[in-house]
């Protein structure tokens, strides 16, 4: 028996997987509280190590959280382009966040609890930020299926936004998550649109049976 | 104008998303190549951080380079057994991987390449990892649509993986991944199907701009 999906199904995976984009340009729309459960649930689908389901999702709804999440970034932002040398000025032409404009604001949590999972995390205990990150795509990817966007800022001091909203030591901040309604998503990445950096060929990164250090300094060049 | 895909194309997301699971049970057949290539590009289309495209796909064609993979996760699940003290034995009772029967082996790695891509990283380096995963769990829902059942492995030593595969210093092999075609997708996860550990409510991981302790407690208790 084949598990295959129908042809339309298998279709709306390939198109959200190719059509989602790291969004920074938004509506100011609220989005639908029944596509935000939604989209919390299919966060909540994600794997995760030893199912250990390590993702906390704050919502942020309070507008005076959002200025100081946006004040946080802004500060980091200037700090960024500092560490970025002679690529200060043009970094500071990008639009990097949609933090004030987005419809919706979430900050994701990563809750460490290493002594209870040990479960595929004794050498890799980074798994349980993995986990996350796919609870994040699918929300980025059930997003963009519902036609809205997502933007994963990580220009903020994890340090800072814990204090901000309280979290304890053995948590951390991994994701300002940027939601919402956009006018259109960008033909190809952002940052390739505004000539930062093009994408790599598929070809590179492609190995076998061993590291291929030919193709690991082509992809380097680029 | 809406952006929000046709209901099937929609459907077809939410389906990957709920359907896919972390598969250790696997047929011997090969994946076709043209189905491969369409995985490969599916992880090539994922969101990366400054777009630095940190996966490299490391394709093991070698029957004795996996055999040795094999042997490195059973000297890490032994490792792991012990490490969790009284459950010792019900996890040796796990069936925690499929690396000798799976179609289809590959070992993900990520490029550091701290140096060249600060952008979004300079408070958060392990940003990298985030990318990386993304690109999994494309590969992993575009597995699903295809039929294909898909585990991540993460039981070995990263150092032990990069020695094998000749990977260098500033590389990490984060995920063995069995890949393949499957009898049966499990219902639920298979951790919760064996009694390992029951899921918790989505309710229990919603916060509301700042961290909420009722709510980490009562997560922390299943």
């Amino acid at each position: 028996m084949s598990h295959e999906f129908p042809p339309d199904l298998k279709l709306g995976v390939y198109q959200a997987i190719y059509q989602r984009r790291d969004m920074r340009h938004f509506l100011p729309d609220t989005i639908d509280s029944a596509v935000l459960t939604k989209l919390f649930s299919a966060a909540h689908a994600a794997p995760s190590v030893g199912m250990m389901q390590p993702w906390r999702l704050i919502r942020i709804t309070d507008r005076a959280v959002r200025q100081s999440l946006y004040d946080l970034a802004q500060e980091e932002r200037i700090k960024t382009a500092a560490a970025l040398d002679e690529r200060n000025d043009e970094f500071m032409q990008l639009k990097v966040e949609g933090i004030l404009e987005c419809g919706e604001l979430l900050v994701v949590g990563l809750m460490d609890r290493r002594e209870d999972f040990v479960f595929g995390r004794r050498t890799l205990p980074e798994m349980d930020l993995a986990s996350v990150s796919c609870a994040i795509q699918n929300i980025w990817l059930a997003a963009r299926a519902e036609g809205l966007g997502m933007g994963w800022v990580s220009l903020f001091d994890p340090i800072q936004v814990g204090e901000l909203l309280s979290m304890p030591e053995d948590s951390k901040a991994v994701a300002i998550l940027c939601l919402g309604h956009v006018e259109k998503f960008y033909d190809e990445p952002m940052l390739a649109q505004e000539g930062w950096i093009q994408p790599g060929a598929l070809e590179d990164v492609l190995m076998e049976n061993s590291w291929d250090v030919g193709k690991a300094e082509k992809a380097r060049q680029r």
